[in-house]
């Protein structure tokens, strides 16, 4: 993980938020690099998603809804994690970890605590755990009051089934359909921790699928497979280094009938990337108890009336982002020196194409490769030119960033308008016309 | 006005955020097409600041920062509007909008409120106004005291500031050179209005350009044009629906030492829409200040040290969203029926082809449809299929959203691969064969 944080910062993928500030823990910024990729991530899915599947919409809800949303969610009540106090000197620590446990059961927290001292000050002082509301708060308004609470969505899925009969309606769909966003949710996390895998402030790719309660199986098994095809295929993650986990019943969330994971093989351990939950009928029929809205479906070839199932697949942008960073991360030794190079796909690539002359003091040369570089990169925008040392110096650089081609131009430009082509992962060099390079 | 919030609802591109529960004020969600149209006006911009300009990087910053970074930025002390409790009944009012002055001096309004009674209760029991700040105010882990409070942004910027140093380093890059930023900011309006023109959450896309300070002027003039090219050329809008409105002494924000905005003509009035503002040294003298870090710039050739100028272009994502569907909306005559469409770029539109097989009810007409639907879709990926109704009525579901091209399949396809491709704007159609379709 050290050498992914490290390269993240080095080279413009990642950096701490409000750095200079000192940062502030859980929160991080995407570099110049780093919105790259992740605009490249985001819009292979919402390609896979939103425009390869007819029956499947996009929707871009606002952060702060209703707060009655969250009452209806369960999120007011349930999304709790256990704290303890200590009397003695007033710090506040996670219930369960300090009882070495995965368990929130807070009688049994009790029991484990009872002889634990409270870890800042030594002294055995740990009051009764309690439940923590993990949502982030402010008010709406000009007024400090209850009656102006709202909150900081802990999950977009909460405004797709707000909007399920707006989009039903004005898409006229036919069940089954799809509602996915992207966009920004907020965890108050008492231990933000390993670098972007569990933050306060994250962006979330999610997909309701509202079916027939009849196809309920057949429909989660078939999410479950794009789970893995997507991350495999369009992610380009090994498959070594991925494996299914499915929720036992005590670990499913609150809404959740039935829930299978891709983990995916993190430095601290195979971890949550990407999940697939059958929620069943949890969120429109209480959405319909609390708004008193009509949330059902009427089917017309029987005539019946149903709430609609829904299953869910949905994943952290910033866990694929590293996932995607982790899996591309190679080290070998090229004319006895180690090198780092990025195994990116090439679509995901935060640089397509770098260009250099083969040297900076030869204006003809310069004029030459500024002439390639302007074609490519009006072509494909992320194009990025680079005179800086010694053409070996600059592979390295770019084979850091994951840049798939790399193109020279020396004195056979000048004859024949040819360039070479570098591959990042066989480092093999090639002659191609400079036609040819952008009819790629 | 209502006719474009009655067709952005009616047609799924924009709803109110949490409709089922009343929706909240200030608050809005994109639907389907919306979401379409919102991406696209992002990559346009992100393509012609980020991909087009060599030295332009790109960041996605976190919405919650260190607040120092707003002690910093000046929002903690100046980001206030002018409020006015009524003693009586404990409403809270805007004092500027209740003494219909656009001024935000506190004795003035005060001189002004004198003899105003409260709009709720008709008392004369206005107390004295006072600044309100507008920023959005939650905590961060799990105490709720004053060393915990962090705000929602109230302006992307502040990151791009907080990140000059880093892309400078990581990106190698020499002034001048600019950072661009798509994303969320939060004010605490007392009373958003006017649709998605005034509201709590919003996007906005900035881009800070940091300069040597002599270059000011030049650079300055340079992003007004980019601005007014932006918004004509990218946008589509039409030059006589905008004008330039340069701010007065009184009227520019904090930071700013000469502001050029422009204004579009909402069905409010002329508003802004975009604005290119002159920051000086204000942004990064202070974080240099508030931080303790050197921000100062080295420039090799002059051995010079100095804090960079910045110049500012920035605009509202719902505040463009809505200009280019204002500009777009046309009503003409056809056949003596009103028709309503919209004449989007290509490059905006929410769709680009809507698919049709001439009656639904021949086989061989919807399986070749579906056919040439299937191929368009996977070139282009937002591609409608729409068999509902008879053909005109299918022709003005298309134009109601901007929808330029509509094919139709029909029994001469059959013989001859050929399809009917008509016109949004013109309502003219012809015969095209389908290979010429996907190699438009």
């Amino acid at each position: 993980m050290e050498d992914i944080v490290s390269l993240c910062k080095r080279r413009g993928f990642v950096f701490q938020a409000s750095e200079i500030y000192g940062g502030l823990a859980g929160f991080y910024d995407y570099g110049p690099l780093g919105v790259e990729l992740l605009n490249n991530i985001k819009q292979e899915w919402w390609q896979a998603m939103v425009h390869e599947h007819e029956n499947i919409f996009g929707v871009d809800g606002a952060i702060i809804q209703n707060p009655k949303l969250w009452e209806a969610s369960g999120h007011i009540a349930g999304f709790t994690d256990p704290l303890v106090d200590c009397k003695n000197c007033g710090a506040r620590h996670r219930a369960d970890h300090l009882a070495g446990t995965d368990s929130t059961d807070l009688l049994e927290l009790k029991k484990l605590l009872t002889d634990k001292a409270c870890p800042s000050c030594g002294k055995k002082a740990l009051m009764e755990p309690r439940k923590y509301n993990m949502m982030m708060k402010t008010w709406i308004g000009p007024v400090e009051d209850d009656s102006s609470i709202a909150y900081l969505r802990p999950e977009t899925a909460g405004s797709i089934f707000t909007n399920y009969e707006n989009v039903r309606e004005t898409m006229r769909a036919k069940l089954p359909f799809g509602i996915a966003q992207i966009g920004k949710a907020f965890r108050n996390e008492i231990s933000p921790r390993d670098f972007i895998f569990r933050v306060r402030e994250l962006e979330q790719m999610e997909m309701q699928y509202f079916i027939n309660p009849k196809d309920e199986k057949e429909s989660y098994e078939r999410w479950r497979e794009f789970a893995w095809t997507f991350v495999t295929e369009r992610m380009g993650i090994n498959e070594e280094n991925i494996q299914w986990h499915e929720h036992g019943p005590e670990e499913r969330a609150h809404y959740a009938a039935a829930a299978h994971d891709i983990y995916f093989k993190f430095p601290q351990g195979f971890k949550e990337l990407m999940g697939t939950h059958d929620r069943t009928d949890f969120d429109l029929g209480n959405h319909q108890r609390v708004s008193g809205k009509d949330l059902q479906y009427y089917e017309e070839e029987t005539k019946q009336k149903f709430i609609p199932y829904v299953i869910e697949s949905s994943m952290g942008l910033g866990r694929i982002f590293l996932a995607v960073l982790i899996n591309a991360y190679c080290e070998d030794e090229q004319k006895g020196e180690k090198r780092i190079f990025l195994k990116l796909p090439e679509h995901l690539a935060s640089v397509k194409y770098a260009v250099s002359p083969l040297l900076k003091n030869k204006p003809e040369l310069v004029d030459k490769a500024r002439e390639v570089y302007k074609m490519l990169k009006e072509k494909y925008g992320a194009v990025m030119w680079d005179d800086n040392g010694n053409i070996g110096k600059r592979y390295r650089r770019q084979d850091e960033i994951g840049t798939p081609n790399c193109v020279v131009i020396d004195f056979e430009t000048l004859e024949n308008n040819t360039v070479t082509i570098r591959d990042r992962d066989t480092t093999e060099q090639k002659r191609v016309s400079i036609d040819e390079l952008t009819n790629r």
